[in-house]
């Protein structure tokens, strides 16, 4: 039975760019498991609702209902140990969990960057929702919120200094071949790629190269999806 | 052959502070190998000299001389395999190297509360060394460095936000035991306390918990050494 993916997508269905939902979508490429995606817009909660919340990604699996990008990915370790494994072993599965953690403060890290970009494409249906809960998060308009990004970018890049250096010592954070520390860590690049035309990364930065490597990953999943930087 | 450890001490030989010695130090214990440690002074260059370089830690095992604390780390558990792994697998290790680079990032976000601390300690011989260098390197004086030390605090503290996270959901990096990582990031707080007083975490942040628990590791290894907060 094929698994169900809800994920997120832009006024244009096909254009998917929740930073957790493609952390499952490259789980779930890693473990060779066949999904169909669902595109889901930020108010549909009421689709997602057995899930027991309101946020994506979430993975239906039979009769199962997971959320989480986290909680998803050890489920898929668990419940198909005979894929390859996609933490690494059991002490690398503890290990990935700072690197899940630390991703989602890059999230927060290139929102003021991407925030305007991501209303300026979202559905109709979503741009009060997202306008709203957004702005009341960072108390300011989104406008006022990127007005300065240029200015924010050297600081960003400078943030990125322990992941570039030990990306020019190996080609993955997980060593020779991509892990979900990598997944994890490239969700939010691929999320600003997805939505948005600004350049986060220059084109020689050893994090661009890592994420173009994992864009090319499982015949080019990654790099398929409609994005701003082709 | 018992392994020798040049590790860095301030004026009283005992006191042990280089957040990369201490790196090694509870490496060497993971894999149970004993070391006779030896104090070292920053301007003791001649004595390591057969390492190549001017720092520590530097480890002598027989006829080899090691130097780079994640150097040292790998040549541990390549030339000791059938002691317990300090990294936890080959996939491990490579996840290892982000900790590592990190928590060198961790120094540095450190440096701006002990510095003038670090120098009232150090031995007589190497105040001169470590003024001129450390305020050619922060462009100041090591008294205008610290002066506001207090304000910077809660975004020092707010910057640990993902380590938290995640020490609030595991009882180490590595998982229920502490591996490599654990040690790599536990360095710079062990640095901070062996020669300052400053109280760089609160007694209830679950990082500090963190780290007394690995001060309590291997009968107290880290707990036992001269420090501030006993």
């Amino acid at each position: 039975m094929t698994l169900r993916l809800y994920d997120l997508a832009a006024a244009e269905p096909e254009r998917r760019f929740s930073p957790y939902c493609w952390r499952s979508r490259l789980a779930l490429a890693h473990k060779g498991l066949e999904v169909e995606t669902i595109p889901w817009r930020f108010t549909e909660k009421a689709v997602i609702a057995p899930s027991g919340q309101g946020l994506v990604p979430v993975l239906v699996d039979g009769e199962r209902w997971l959320s989480d990008s986290w909680t998803i990915a050890n489920y898929l370790e668990d419940a198909y140990p005979d894929r390859p494994s996609l933490f690494g072993g059991a002490a690398a599965r503890s290990l990935s969990r700072y690197y899940s953690t630390f991703a989602d403060g890059l999230v927060a890290a290139i929102f003021p960057f991407i925030a305007l970009d991501i209303f300026d494409r979202i559905a109709a249906q979503d741009r009060d929702y997202f306008r709203t809960s957004r702005e009341k998060r960072v108390g300011m308009t989104l406008e006022a919120f990127v007005a300065d990004r240029t200015a924010k970018l050297p600081a960003f890049r400078a943030g990125l200094t322990p992941l570039r250096r030990v990306l020019t010592t190996q080609p993955y954070l997980g060593g020779d071949a991509p892990l979900y520390a990598d997944y994890a860590m490239f969700g939010p690049f691929q999320w600003a790629r997805c939505i948005s035309p600004f350049a986060l990364l220059e084109e020689d930065d050893p994090v661009r190269l890592w994420r173009d490597r994992l864009l090319d990953r499982f015949d080019g999943l990654a790099r398929r999806s409609p994005a701003y930087d082709a």
